[in-house]
């Protein structure tokens, strides 16, 4: 975060800076930070490792708190037959337009030498861009008698929609994610779910991204196709763009409808289910990025960091080494004695062949949370130079081995407490509540604005207006939303206000 | 493993048993136990919740040893360009004969209202078989310097070869697995590289999985296309066939040179790597179902069983339920502070509304280790009855609630013991040394046979003959194999002892 009127005399790590470039800028963030790659293959990234262990780190903790709410994971087909996609009209229209179409299941030598599509298909087949349809026929066969129900699963997988424009993280044709699918006898229960499984996204988003985020439904412009409501939460990017970061679908008996989802009551009657699906993406990690992110790159909140602490050594002749990183070593092995957030202490020593500022310019670009430096004179004094990710690069304190062993837990607290407070503030300064049409022209003019809280009805007359201005309704916030007011654009009263942005 | 000569006059709970019909005694198998199904999508497998998260705790285990031997995890796209194919002939004869191939990018209402394949791709794309071409080309990229090296890198993915006969678990269209991919600046590392992830997986089979395996190197005519050597770990089946539990390839520079995958040495020359891979997949799920199981159903090893203890609570009257069920709750919760294997001890309550015969049956087919009963009369003398799935349903013992919460972990150790001597002694028992052709022929007549250790040259002159008697040669075992003799097919002087078996 940290102030991104910086003034260009101060040199920054990463070229441009938020406010010279904000678009470039996070690239040149991903590719410092060494996170992911554009591959050969169209819209399709590479995840690289230092960025696929913040999804690791984001999966064990989501899948943690997953199967304490009760549910279990499993794996379903990569594939979707064609003629499933033509049940369900409305999530059809959502979803078929730009999909990957697999009509061979052979190549062969053609005629110039180079390999051919060959052996079609009868049924052409759908990789899948989501997985509603391929799970709602399988648990048209699961499920049978009240017994069965609730019917509580989660699926993590990678899944494919066909974009034109991509962006690593954002917007990739290929996408890994998880996506939970639930039936219940009725709606009170899956609505229950519905919410339930936001509140899990809220807090994963707050306590554990240090993101913060509002959570609300969708109007109904925005419903993911065939949903009767979605919820999502929504983040601030700190050019006070808005991120969906989550949804969480109220799908009530449309799906089950469609596919035949049938349960016998205990009263003998046989009844369709009511379901649900929820679902966050590596797109989570983009909202990492650009929510935490500063001129000198990466900034990773300490639960989801790869590495807690990053030791460097520092040595200039090579006599020296040794003894350093053997300091190190010692000092490694007592940090990952200590605990953080339930977990050991990640600490990781950066001992390569270059000199120390390249080494610890590398790590404050990747967002190590905590650097420590130790050079010969430290080790003397039996301390380190401790820095922290959170303040400025030439921020450092001097901390014995002993402090910084007992207090590592702490720090690590700190800073992740930190990353949430500077996120919300910043939020919270580009949030205003609007109440005429003029005033909300006024706040989307020339890129400007950031979170628009009007009193708007949930009515597409007013669609056009949002789409000159390049705006969205991105949610009807669920908490503190009870005084209504007539909509800014159509005169009609008691609305709620509804959060407007740009967005992502 | 149990008796496979167990009478008919004995109910089984799996029907037929293993020696009616062994390959629908294991699709029975996998019915019982809820692990995987048939999808509506020819050849892909829906991987139910009990099976997958044994695929869980497979890939828990799995990671943390490529982990800890110094390997991180990234993520390569799901499509592969048809040109990649087109490098490496070897490669792609061995895996573009069968494959999925998306040629377009949209479906579109069509004359009949159907959805048809719109928007078609300038150049095919392939759903990965594997990876090696992907990857390689990403490592070209990302390999310069000989401080670039080793590079060591696994993904966890989804793989698609097109099959035309299916098997849950054993061959599927779709599969799960992990493919290691590593960079190497010669020849050396790159080798021990590839050897100590084969004892990786000898390792993990063992003491994880429960299953003895023959380390060896492929012959020539088995080795993965486009490698020079190959090494595998091989399993011995219930009905004596072989199964290829794991592979890792030294792949030479082959697909370096193809790949054009160069460093610069420390010399300042440009030189092409050495590289390796390896994987397991959702495979071994099949390898331990027809290791350990019985005419029962599902065995697990404690080692990979989701629960490794379940309470079944009895009661006769609706008024006992109440007390049964709050004492075993508080059993549950002793039990959970225990530790089995450096985890804490898995247990679970079945109160489900069925009788007590029932869930007892139930939890003996999905394979869980341990089975505790607790009747009111039990619960009165502060005692459980404990059973054990590695021994006869009817075995239970009477334990005191103390006795079984000091002695879960131990237990438990002695169950992972036994299945894998039980493995070990059936694979000896049914493996022979064999000097001539007349008694290898006679060994495999009338689908008998098992491991025939026999002295032969890595040769095809006499691949017409294994075609016949549908014999594989399985490996060149790696350990115990210094002596040599005269091949017993070509009379070849010199020749190590090759495993020869019918396979999976």
């Amino acid at each position: 975060m940290a102030n991104p009127t910086q003034t260009k005399a101060e040199k920054t790590a990463i070229t441009p800076t938020r406010t010279e470039d904000y678009p470039e800028w996070y690239q040149q963030v991903v590719k410092a930070a060494d996170l992911a790659e554009n591959s050969p293959v169209r819209g399709c990234m590479v995840i690289k490792p230092w960025g696929y262990a913040i999804w690791e780190n984001i999966q064990r903790i989501l899948d943690g708190m997953f199967k304490d709410t009760g549910h279990v994971n499993a794996y379903f087909p990569l594939f979707i037959p064609k003629s499933f996609l033509e049940k369900e009209a409305e999530h059809v229209d959502g979803f078929a337009k730009e999909c990957a179409v697999v009509t061979h299941h052979r190549l062969e030598v053609g005629p110039n030498g180079g390999l051919v599509p060959a052996g079609e298909l009868e049924e052409p087949l759908v990789v899948r861009p989501t997985s509603e349809t391929i799970i709602g026929a399988m648990f048209a066969q699961w499920v049978q008698s009240y017994r069965d129900l609730p019917l509580l699963v989660n699926q993590w997988a990678n899944v494919v929609r066909w974009e034109l424009r991509t962006r690593l993280f954002l917007r990739t044709t290929e996408f890994l994610w998880q996506e939970g699918h639930t039936c219940h006898a009725n709606a009170e229960e899956a609505m229950e779910e519905t919410k339930k499984m936001l509140e899990v996204y809220s807090v994963f988003a707050r306590e554990v991204m240090a993101v913060p985020v509002i959570p609300g439904e969708k109007t109904a412009g925005e419903r993911f196709p065939g949903a009767v409501s979605t919820f999502t939460i929504e983040a601030m990017m700190q050019d006070r763009k808005a991120l969906q970061a989550g949804t969480s679908h109220f799908l009530g008996q449309n799906f089950a409808k469609a596919q035949d989802i049938k349960y016998q009551s205990k009263g003998g009657t046989l009844e369709h289910c009511w379901t649900t699906s929820w679902g966050v993406s590596t797109r989570l990690i983009g909202a990492l990025i650009m929510t935490h992110s500063d001129d000198d790159g990466l900034v990773l909140p300490p639960r989801l960091a790869p590495k807690h602490v990053v030791i460097v050594p520092i040595w200039r002749k090579d006599d020296e080494l040794e003894a350093v990183l053997a300091y190190c070593k010692k000092l490694e092995a007592e940090l990952k004695t200590q605990k953080y957030a339930d977990e050991k202490v990640r600490v990781m020593i950066d001992a390569r062949d270059l000199n120390g500022g390249e080494r610890t310019w590398d790590q404050i670009k990747k967002g190590v949370p905590v650097r420590l430096e130790v050079g010969p004179r430290d080790m003397a004094k039996d301390s380190v130079f401790m820095g922290r990710r959170d303040k400025g690069p030439k921020e450092k304190v001097s901390m014995t081995r002993e402090e910084i062993v007992a207090g590592i837990g702490g720090i690590l607290e700190e800073i992740q407490a930190n990353l949430y407070q500077r996120a919300l503030a910043y939020r919270e300064a580009a949030t205003v509540r609007i109440d005429s049409v003029d005033a909300f022209k006024a706040y989307f003019a020339d890129e400007g604005g950031g979170f628009a809280m009007a009193f708007a009805a949930d009515d597409p007359s007013y669609a056009e207006l949002l789409k000159e201005l390049k705006v969205t309704a991105r949610c009807i916030p669920l908490a503190d939303n009870e005084e209504t007011g007539a909509c800014i654009f159509t005169g009609r009263p008691d609305q709620k206000r509804i959060v407007f942005a740009r967005a992502y």
